[in-house]
């Protein structure tokens, strides 16, 4: 098999009798050349399979038209839409998505952010690893220009685009909920400090409903998981249900842990929600589906993916200075399903 | 903000007074370079912030090291890990993955397959949209010794590598299972013509798995779905349970309709499995967390991203003649679960 030579403006030219800066021109609608052959070139252009080689038009201009997409998995339902909105929007102005996944891992990360500095992505998008506390890798990409946008998972004090929900009015509107269905004694999974922000911002959330409504916070009824899956939430909800004063209600901070809850509660009679009302958070797919189905925190993945693309796309050779660099909030809200409606 | 100009290997150069032939020899590691020099030039070469450009080397090798995904979405459980498998594995061979969404939509998969082509891909990773009939889009990849892989939804006729379940197989062993627990009135959903092969497959195994048996075949208990969603599942099977001879066992050629039917059927107090055993596919995240939880065939997703990967990574510059593209079957099991078993 002969080996892969495209076709080039050089064999258009020469097919043509024309400079190559005649095929190039006429090729972008140049207004010097004229429309008889600006359409003799594309007539012959399509014919001889002429393909414009945007890697090399990338080259020229030292950009490549990509958005390089960093986050630790694609799998989680969260993520895949983030990075469908993403995908959405880059295409509407010709940009392709390279994605990477971390695994959490922040070796990876670092290896990661040099493979697309040097593959000369046009920007960034990022959604940290959870073993990330340094960030000095992303400093190739600031200190070049190049537009980094953090979302969802962001680090603090970094001068950079973020896109964010704000986890501790999410965390306060959940906890609000199960207040206002009358739970007394509302408990929390939470995750230790090694995951980062996003947790211990709902976690505050929680705690300051509680105090706001003269309810009681108890130690033992605010459970740190190792892993958010749902056997760690089985195993603390068997905890919590095994306490000499049980909850009567239960913020979970994802709608795995929510999911647990509720079928643990189940498996031991207790009812939901009159006994037991339950929140989670994302309204991932399977909270709709489960029985009963669970009152969640909308997370707008899709929104977030659309705005860091955006902002990405915006910024590119716009050289916008530092103070410009902002926080993005997007909104959420209390969808009130089975799991925690008692009214 | 200065314009982004990265450091070249001309800089290096000059900093040390050598030649740039000596400072590119010497970040390769060449023998003919001494220990000595090679220790001070990349050090140098660090110091100055030197990352190797590989876009400038994909031009010159008239390559990218990327592998272009093209699939109908992101979001679904199934194709995110695929994806999460094709990236795994392409990473580690340093292959970037770029993904793109056709959303089912046979315009956009020409206009994605164009992008690219002209991005230089290494080799693309396809599986086709739904409204996909002609393939003819894809022979500028063929043409031009690009290796293309077809995963899952493939076209017939293409002679191109393709990474397939057998879905025939596949649909004879969830209906046989079915038939095992003592099933004698097997219903089945299912997608028209226009869903292409795969369905029409897993319904050939259901039909003939039921003749080798000598059970019947009604026509009333096998449903054409528009779309294979869980609003459509709901509703066919309130038409299954509502017949003068309803079903007594359901292969659902997905786990979310194997949901609906499982709950549509508890809401009419009809006993899974008891009297109604159901069997679905994929083996989604769902159909193990659901209750009962759900039988399914369980579909390698990441296994098929990870041989697709492999084929390209393989393939690329090895001029495989046209007789090595093969197709890959990889293997589906039999996954039981509550909602099917009898015994």
């Amino acid at each position: 098999m002969e080996e892969h030579r495209p076709v080039t403006i050089y064999d258009i030219a020469e097919r043509l009798n024309l400079a190559t800066s005649t095929i190039s021109r006429a090729l972008k609608d140049h207004h010097s050349i004229s429309d008889k052959t600006i359409k003799k070139v594309k007539k012959t252009a399509e014919e001889m399979g002429f393909v414009p080689n945007t890697l090399a038009a990338g080259l020229r201009g030292n950009k490549t038209k990509t958005i390089g997409v960093l986050i630790p998995t694609i799998t989680q339902p969260f993520l895949s839409s983030l990075i469908s909105g993403i995908e959405v929007t880059a295409r509407k102005s010709d940009y392709s998505v390279i994605i990477m996944q971390s695994h959490d891992s922040y070796e990876d990360e670092v290896n990661m952010t040099k493979s697309l500095y040097s593959s000369r992505v046009s920007g960034v998008i990022c959604s940290l690893a959870m073993e990330t506390k340094d960030t000095s890798h992303f400093q190739q990409f600031s200190n070049n220009n190049i537009p980094l946008v953090f979302v969802d998972r962001v680090p603090k004090g970094y001068n950079t685009f973020r896109v964010v929900i704000d986890n501790y009015t999410a965390g306060y509107k959940a906890t609000k909920h199960l207040i206002d269905q009358g739970c007394k004694r509302i408990a929390h999974l939470t995750a230790g400090a090694e995951f980062g922000n996003l947790y211990k911002e709902r976690k505050r959330g929680y705690l300051d409903a509680l105090t706001d409504h003269g309810l009681p916070v108890k130690e033992e009824w605010i459970i740190n998981l190792k892993a958010m899956t749902y056997d760690a939430g089985v195993k603390a909800c068997q905890k919590l249900f095994g306490l000499k004063v049980p909850p009567d209600g239960l913020f979970a901070p994802g709608d795995i842990l929510a999911v647990s809850a509720v079928q643990t509660a189940k498996k031991r009679g207790i009812k939901v929600p009159q006994d037991f009302a339950v929140i989670g958070f994302n309204n991932d797919p399977i909270s709709e589906i489960i029985e009963p189905n669970i009152s969640t925190i909308t997370h707008p993945a899709d929104k977030m993916g659309k705005a860091a693309a955006n902002i990405v796309i915006d910024t590119i050779g716009s050289r916008k200075e530092e103070e410009a660099k902002e926080i993005t909030f997007l909104n959420t809200e209390v969808l009130i399903r089975e799991s925690s409606k008692r009214a």
